[in-house]
C-alpha cells in the first residue's frame, strides 16, 4: 500500500469512528475537497458514500477511468444521474441512517433525495464534519511548505522586477509566471496586486493603474501545489512614504507579530483575532474590516476561522493565516499576512517573505 | 446612466416581471454570478435582495467600498452575518413571500433562515431562474467574442511552439502566458493539455509526460475577459497517425460539424446531442462519455445543457459549446469543441481555431 493510500485509509476510518455518536450507519460526502481528502479523487463532480464496511465513489462517465486510477480500495460506480446513483446505492447497501454535509448540499438536491428516500433516513451534519481537514498530516504539511516556498520565492523575484510605470496587471502576470516557472500547478485564488488608492479595497483586482511614488502596493498571492494552497500578503512601499503611512505600516506589523506570538495549540481563535484588533486600537481598528485569519489546505479558505465570532480552538497541525490590515477608503491600504503551522507551544511560519517594511526607491 | 447600468436595470426589471407568476413579493439572489449579472458587483460573497421597489446588496466589511463603486441605484448594506442581515432586511421591508434560488442555497443556510422567519415566507425557485443568464445581450456577446479571440490566438501561437520532448505542463504554462499577454484576465477553468494515453481522460490534468510521435494532444482551454469565459478544444496530431486514429478524428469532426449545422433558435438541445451521438454510431458512441455541450457566460458551465436528458430549447443569443469526443481508455482521446452564438436560422462560431486535423511533423 502506498503511503498516501495509508493516509486515506486512516482518514476514512477516523470518520467511521464518529458514526455511532452521530447515530448514522453511513455518510455521503458531496464537498469535492473532502472527497479528494478522503479518496484521492481530484475530479470536479462526484459523491463519496462511506458505509461501515465499504466505500463507493459515484462519478459520471467523464471520470470513471480517472477515478479508478486515482483511488484504491474504493468501488467506482458510474452513474448518469448523481441523485439516482445515490438512491440505488442506499438500497443496495440497505442503509438506514445516512449522514451528509448540510453545508455542501443545495436545498434542491436535498429535496430531490428526500422525495425518493424517507426524510428521516438522512441526518444533516454540520459541526461534526467542519474540522475534518483542519489538522494536517506530515504529507500535507510537506506539500504546504512547498506551496509556500514557491509563492514566497515568486513574490521575492517580483520585488526586483517592479519598475515605475508598471501596471498592476503586468505585475500580477509576472508574479504568476514566476510562480509557475518555480513549479506551481496553478493559483490558489485570484492574485491581488493593488497600488495606491486601489490598495484600500481589501479584494481589489489588478487593473491598468500604473505604479507611482508614495504608493503602497498590496500583493496577496497564493499558489496550488499538488492540490494544496499557499496564502501570503506583502505590502511594499514604492518610494518614500508619509509619516502617517510609515506609522500605520508599523502598527499593522505589530498587530501581525503579536497575533503570531499568541498562536499555539489550545488557544481560542477568537482570542488571536482580539489580540490583533487590540494593537490596531481605536485609531485604526475601525479600518480593519475583515477577520484576522482562516485555515488553509486543499481550499484557500477552510476551517478554523480566526474572527471575533469564531468558536474554534487552535489544535496542533492546523495551518492558519494571520492577516491584519487597515484600509483608508480612497487613499491606501496595508495588509500583512503569513501562513503558519500551529504547534504545541508556538507556531512555525510556512510563508517565507520578511515582513519588515520594504521600500523600493 | 452608463450603458452597462442600463442593462442591469433591464435585467432586474425583467426578473420583477416574474414576481406575480411565482407568487412572490421579493427575491433573494445568492449565486455570485447572478449577483454580478444583476448588480455589477464582482466580489466573492454577498446576497442581493430585490423587492418590488428597491434593490439591496448585503456585503461584509471587505466589500462595502467595492460594492459602492461597482453598483448604481442599489442600496449597499454592510452586515457581519449574512443570515442576520437578510432577516433584518426582510423585517425592514415587510416582505411576506420571498423567492430564492434553491440550487444556490445550502441546506444549512436554508435551515438557519427558516429558524428565524416562518418557512412559508420562502418560495424555493428552480426552473424559474435557471435560464436568466442564458440569452446574452450585445455587450455580453462583445466580451465573449473578445474572450474567444484571446484564447484562440493563444492556442494558435502554442501550436508553433510545440517541440518533441516538451511536457504537457510546459505547454499548458506557455498557453496561459500567451493568453495573458493577449489580454486575458485569467483562466475560465483548469487548462487541459493531455497527450497520448492521457488524452483518454476527458478531464486530464497537465503532467510531466513528454510529447511523443503518434500522440494526439488534446488542448481544452478557456480564459476570462471582464468576467466572461471562453471555451475551446483542439486535438492536434504530433507526427503521423495510424489509420484508425485518422478515421476516428474524422468521425469526431463530422459529429461536431453536424451538431453545429443543426444549431438554430427553436431546436431542442437534446436533438443536437442526439445528432452528434448518431454520427459516432455504434462503433464509437460508447466512448463518448459526456454531453455534447453547455452554455457559457459568466460561468464556463451554465444553462442551457446539450445532453440526452436536457429539456432546454435553444433560443436566440444563447452561447453554447459543441464538443463531441471519443476516449479509448489507456490509448488516446479526441475532443473537438467550438463555442457558438445561437441565431434565428443558424449559429455563429465565436472560437476561431480551424478544426481540420493539424499534424505537427
Amino acid at each position: 500500500m502506498l503511503p498516501e493510500n495509508k493516509n486515506l485509509f486512516i482518514r476514512i476510518n477516523s470518520l467511521r469512528k464518529k458514526f455511532s455518536d452521530c447515530r448514522i450507519d453511513s455518510l455521503i460526502i458531496f464537498n469535492m475537497s473532502n472527497i479528494r481528502y478522503l479518496s484521492g479523487f481530484t475530479g470536479s463532480e462526484g459523491a463519496l458514500l462511506i458505509g461501515a464496511g465499504q466505500t463507493s465513489l459515484l462519478v459520471d462517465g467523464r471520470y470513471t477511468l480517472q477515478a479508478g486510477l486515482e483511488t484504491a480500495n474504493i468501488q467506482i460506480i458510474e452513474c448518469k444521474d448523481k441523485i439516482q446513483g445515490i438512491i440505488q446505492a442506499i438500497k443496495k447497501y440497505n442503509l438506514k441512517r445516512i449522514g451528509f454535509e448540510a453545508d455542501s448540499i443545495t436545498l434542491e438536491m436535498y429535496n430531490k433525495l428526500t422525495s425518493c428516500v424517507p426524510q428521516d433516513a438522512f441526518v444533516a451534519l454540520t459541526d461534526e464534519l467542519r474540522l475534518i481537514r483542519a489538522c494536517k498530516d506530515e504529507a500535507e504539511i510537506d506539500l504546504m511548505k512547498k506551496a509556500a516556498e514557491i509563492s514566497s520565492s515568486a513574490i521575492h523575484s517580483l520585488i526586483g522586477q517592479i519598475k515605475p510605470g508598471c501596471t498592476e496587471k503586468e505585475l500580477a502576470l509576472q508574479l504568476e509566471i514566476n510562480a509557475r516557472r518555480n513549479g506551481a500547478d496553478g493559483l490558489a485564488f485570484e492574485t491581488i496586486v493593488a497600488a495606491g488608492e486601489n490598495s484600500s479595497l481589501p479584494h481589489a483586482r489588478p487593473s491598468d493603474r500604473k505604479i507611482k511614488k508614495k504608493d503602497f502596493i498590496v500583493i496577496d498571492f497564493g499558489v496550488k501545489y499538488k492540490g494544496y494552497c499557499s496564502d501570503e500578503t506583502c505590502t511594499i512601499a514604492f518610494g518614500k512614504l508619509t509619516d502617517r503611512q510609515k506609522n500605520a505600516y508599523q502598527i499593522v506589523k505589530d498587530a501581525h507579530d503579536r497575533a503570531l506570538a499568541g498562536i499555539k495549540a489550545g488557544v481560542s481563535a477568537a482570542d488571536i483575532d482580539r489580540c490583533a484588533r487590540k494593537v490596531l486600537g481605536k485609531k485604526y481598528g475601525r479600518y480593519f474590516v475583515h477577520g484576522t485569519g482562516h485555515g488553509v489546505g486543499l481550499e484557500v479558505h477552510e476551517a478554523p476561522r480566526l474572527s471575533p465570532i469564531s468558536n474554534d480552538i487552535l489544535r496542533p497541525c492546523m495551518v492558519v493565516t494571520v492577516e491584519p490590515g487597515i484600509y483608508i477608503p480612497g487613499f491606501w491600504g496595508i495588509r500583512i499576512e503569513d501562513t503558519v503551522l500551529v504547534k504545541k507551544n508556538s507556531c512555525e511560519k510556512l510563508t517565507k517573505m520578511d515582513k519588515e517594511l520594504t521600500i523600493i526607491e
